[in-house]
């Protein structure tokens, strides 16, 4: 069944049970409806449409989405709950969607900073790269990113790196929810030295997670001057046919700019255009630097965007046009980029800096809110990441993607306003408790999918190897 | 004693022990000093004049002052500990110095955001300063920055506020260094009505704290353009007399700058030249806009500058030219702000934050490292607060205010660098074990000096009273 299909079905299935529910009113204030889990009471933070706010309010879980929001008393009332997630005094909040990784290079974490992209790439990463990554650093990086993200409320995630298809079993395995782009280019990479070899990678793995609740498979092409405008073509029309998303990097630098001019004749957003890469399952990382015209050309054709602050700003990339792509009514998500170039996955200092820069950069501080820099970080990024009708809030009939953070630490008190309190006030390691898709995969901070103690010693083992490869060559 | 003649005294009196122990070397290896305290094992930072890094070293502490920093093996065959702190694994370093703070207004923490600084002191902080801010409030603001610093690794705090006195007894109570100055302004405050009363105030304040171990009493005018010309000369006199340190904010906004300008015909740091203001006492906070010529008066009168990053891009008020300020020999600290503006009192992520902003403003992904960074937070602001022959480094004379530092919690694995380890991944949830003038204030995140539950009971009291008070206006 296909995805629109699929959605079909449970919008109708929502809607019948909503008239069935209706109908037996009566009958049903006495016998409550079973359902997996409840995360009752706390401050729930819809981000949806209405922006809801519920004080002591509760979610209630079924079959791995959310059948109802309301208040605690309301949701006790409807609903007789398998479990229970006690979440009075902290807030519920959807799932943070962290739109641009490449995770397995958490193992890469540090390993060269304070450097110009162009020297941090050729001289280190990109050797490091061609002399340790294999897949089973990959599926350790994996581990490593996703227990980082899990414990930082992270529940979504959108990825670029090779051995994709071990990624995506991995994230699967750790119940994360990951749009996994396999990373093609115009050179010889870890994974396939080819061109066609890629090619037939992603087609092999994009068939693979079809209809996968958790994983959604897609292609990336690493950017428009490390792809051939033909290869890019054949991106296009592979994502045409098997309805994989596209995720790429655009406009990240000056040079990039000013290259692509060179070679094309116009500006990378304007150039994808012309070559009919652009399209609504697009999801563009970086996105720094765009004229007025490439703005409207990526609302035009439905393409997300994706902004990573602190990556820009550590690479002195620039500051990208967050409030204007925001006015013009394009998808923005937020992202944290690779750990090796921020260097952590850390969601909360990312919707921090980004309405701290925008402030900056606009010179107007009333821009970027915190309640704008909340929504960056989940409905916005469901929205880039083209998952809205799915994640990116709380509410009936989407999956449930649940973050409970703790509302009390010394460093969040007092607090006076939730939106201000969870953007400029808390941390990761307030997150407490984090649901995917309907399942526990941390409780009271303790992972449930992943082991830790041998994710770090496994990591140490390779960070050995690395840093050995690097001082051999 | 003055402290000029105190200094001289310790590093005689640490002469002469040197020269005894050289002396009784072979007995001496038999027969280890006692000492209060060894910090011992883990990675030591000193950020000394040769940014000594110590791998498996250790520090020794004797009343209240480092008397030898060096490997494990050397300190466990030179002393003999009557507390040791066990740090193997983790990162020792220099505790860090916030250099800008208005403690107390942690209680306004999310009062009011995303607001610019006018409106933001007229609507929001003015009115409820006003109405709230009573000796019990700072007094209950204090604890609760002071419990959020030390979790966070600060030892040392430059203040500016009202009741400084209060804020000063609270501090020492909690076994905190502070710089701490009280605020004298042009309009009537919550401690002094008048210009006079302040004046007596800040005296009674400067004598009483004289000679005091943790606390150096000073005075802070507000800003050059909130206390008249007269005043800034009676303050400039006060300190002269006394010797107390000046705290004071300077060229923050462009507003200010051209304000300043219309005024007195001169920017802020000329205009106060001009007056005789400058002095190696002062300590000028913030210095976003500054002329080249402004930079090079501040150096020829030893002006020490306090950058707040976070604070600067939340108000939206500019980039301070750190880079320049460095490479003409400025000394320059790091500081939050108050906690009403950024909106914590976190010096990891301004250090974070300064790395990368003066990358995203210079273009240049060298400038302010990772190193340069975690030294603006620690020797760099002891020298902006004019107190490096005291704190800013683990070396042997200094006060012993020491941070036990975690590195091996998941955001930090692996491990490639420390500087960058540090800066870029670690967080204040990573700060272990906290020791100031010798003692342990935080064990193992548990605070010894403050009552944890009590203060956030107190906050949330004055929480509600502030709201009612600003819902009643």
């Amino acid at each position: 069944m296909s995805r629109q299909l699929l959605r079909l079905f449970v919008a109708c299935a929502l809607c019948l049970q909503a008239v069935l529910f209706a109908a037996a009113a009566p009958a049903a204030a006495q016998r409550p409806r079973r359902v997996d889990l409840v995360v009752s009471g706390g401050t729930v933070v819809t981000m949806d449409a209405h922006r809801r706010v519920i004080e002591d309010g509760a979610v209630a879980v079924e079959g791995g989405r959310i059948v109802a929001v309301g208040t605690r008393g309301e949701i006790a009332g409807r609903f007789a709950a398998r479990a229970v997630i006690d979440a009075r005094g902290a807030a519920v909040i959807p799932g943070l969607i962290n739109g641009h990784t490449h995770v397995p290079m958490s193992l890469f974490r540090g390993l060269a900073d304070d450097l110009d992209l162009n020297e941090w790439l050729t001289k280190y990463i990109f050797p490091a790269e061609a002399k340790n990554v294999t897949e089973e650093f990959v599926r350790a990086g994996t581990q490593l990113g996703l227990a980082e993200m899990i414990r930082g409320g992270t529940t979504t995630y959108c990825d670029m790196y090779y051995f994709e298809d071990a990624i995506a079993e991995e994230t699967e395995r750790a119940g994360v929810r990951g749009l996994l782009g396999e990373t093609v280019i115009d050179f010889p990479v870890p994974d396939n030295k080819t061109w066609p070899d890629a090619m037939r990678y992603t087609e092999r793995f994009v068939a693979r997670w079809k209809g996968n609740k958790l994983i959604t498979a897609a292609i990336a092409p690493h950017a428009p001057y490390t792809v051939s405008e033909a290869h890019l073509r054949e991106v296009r029309a592979f994502s045409d046919r098997t309805g994989a998303p596209v995720v790429t990097h655009v406009a990240e630098t000056r040079k990039e700019v000013a290259d692509i001019t060179r070679d094309h004749g116009a500006s990378p957003v304007e150039y994808l255009a012309r070559i009919g890469f652009l399209s609504p399952r697009d999801v563009f990382a970086h996105t720094v630097h765009l004229t007025e015209n490439e703005i409207n050309l990526l609302k035009q054709n439905g393409v997300g965007s994706v902004h990573n602050p602190q990556s820009n700003m550590k690479l002195a990339s620039g500051v990208a046009p967050v409030p204007q792509l925001l006015r013009a009514g394009v998808a923005v998500g937020l992202g944290t980029d690779g750990a090796a170039s921020n260097n952590d996955l850390d969601m909360w200092e990312e919707m921090d800096t980004a309405a701290k820069l925008h402030k900056l950069s606009s010179g107007d501080p009333k821009v970027i809110t915190a309640e704008e820099a909340l929504a960056l970080a989940t409905i916005g990024g469901a929205r880039a990441l083209h998952m809205d009708a799915d994640i990116g809030s709380l509410e009936e009939g989407k999956r449930a993607d649940i973050v409970v953070v703790g509302l009390d630490a010394l460093h969040q008190t007092p607090r006076y306003n939730i939106y201000s309190h969870l953007v400029y006030a808390t941390k990761a390691s307030d997150v407490r408790t984090v649901v995917i898709e309907g399942r526990v995969v941390m409780r009271e901070r303790r992972l449930l999918t992943l082991d830790e103690a041998l994710i770090k010693q496994k990591a140490r083992a390779i960070r050995e190897r690395v840093s050995r490869s690097l001082a051999g060559k």
